[in-house]
């Protein structure tokens, strides 16, 4: 299966990472990082580059996508390189998937329409722009577009694509692989448990 | 706070990426990636490389120092050019740290003589060849001495740490603001709750 990632600039790291590590770790997925040219990329903290390995004319045909999020997709919805590449690609894919605001580039790409979908719950209501049907939830199925909440959301998003394209062991195995057993130290990770306040303190965070 | 994140060739991703994506977050804290020399550094898949935007050299007294893992922690045992960093650093740091099995590099280094530490399930023991007492436990703080399990463990070790060096209120912030309210589709993350089989499917995977 092969697996292209674009990058963007201001991208979120771990949107990328996260579905990137499961996804590389499975046996028969090869994951390419891809961007209107080679090179590094940089993050939306300005001092993470990630550097990818082709441009989007190198992978037209990808059998997934997996689109991040960041600060950096607001100018990203304008860029209609990665906007038509996103659009040809979900021709030829078994799924295109996003973490975070990267499904607002789906939305751009004229691929939610009708459509249900997340995104990161700062946003949520966002996506109606484009026609989809926004769902708080951590991962949402709705035949070949998958779209996973904020940041961390997408290695939910991934182990759960790879039981269904390899099998159930397999995916678990890279699950034991990665010791994802998470213990959060606090439950607040979702705007449904944080304390009062702390919404706000993550919004002065994040924009 | 200044965290610095060595990278050596053969990481693994995620274990650099999820601390830095929550410390990255947080405010008053700057992260850099550095390595023997600034440049791309390419991880254990040979498929993404990270930036080092500084040499060691440049950075002899951080704050914070998170020593990630990977299959080629192995081979950098014996890379004294980043051990004897990770040695000097420590005297100065406010925690040393690791992810996976980073901590057999930071006991390559002395610094877990006689200390309770973790790492990945799969090589637990071998913290035992540097005095130290193994602990199957996702985070172990000892003093300033602190160790994450696999992978994705790293992650509630930042959240962890950031608790203490701003306040609750911040990392609960950040864990918003990263969505970190996790999901794993299956109950596998940790070989005492993995079904038969699933480890010696992992063990292949990984080595």
């Amino acid at each position: 299966m092969r697996v292209a990632i674009p990058l963007y600039p201001r991208f979120t790291a771990l949107d990328a990472v996260g579905p990137y590590t499961v996804m590389a770790f499975a046996p028969d997925c090869t994951v390419t990082f891809v961007a209107a040219e080679p090179g590094p990329v940089t993050d939306d903290q300005g001092t993470l580059a990630l550097t990818a390995t082709a441009s989007y004319a190198d992978l037209p045909d990808p059998d997934v996508i997996v689109v991040p999020g960041g600060p950096g997709t607001l100018e990203a919805l304008s860029d209609e390189v990665l906007i038509g590449w996103i659009r040809r690609a979900h021709a030829h894919t078994r799924w295109t998937t996003s973490v975070c605001s990267g499904s607002l580039l789906l939305g751009a790409a004229g691929l939610l329409d009708g459509v249900k979908a997340t995104t990161h719950w700062a946003i949520l209501e966002m996506l109606a722009q484009f026609g989809a049907e926004p769902v708080s939830e951590r991962v949402v199925v709705e035949g070949k577009i998958v779209t996973a909440a904020g940041v961390s959301a997408g290695i939910d998003m991934a182990l759960t694509l790879l039981a269904q394209a390899s099998d159930v062991e397999t995916a678990q195995a890279v699950q034991l692989a990665i010791e994802y057993d998470p213990r959060p130290p606090f439950d607040c990770g979702s705007p449904k448990t944080a304390p009062e306040g702390v919404a706000e303190r993550a919004l002065s965070l994040i924009t």
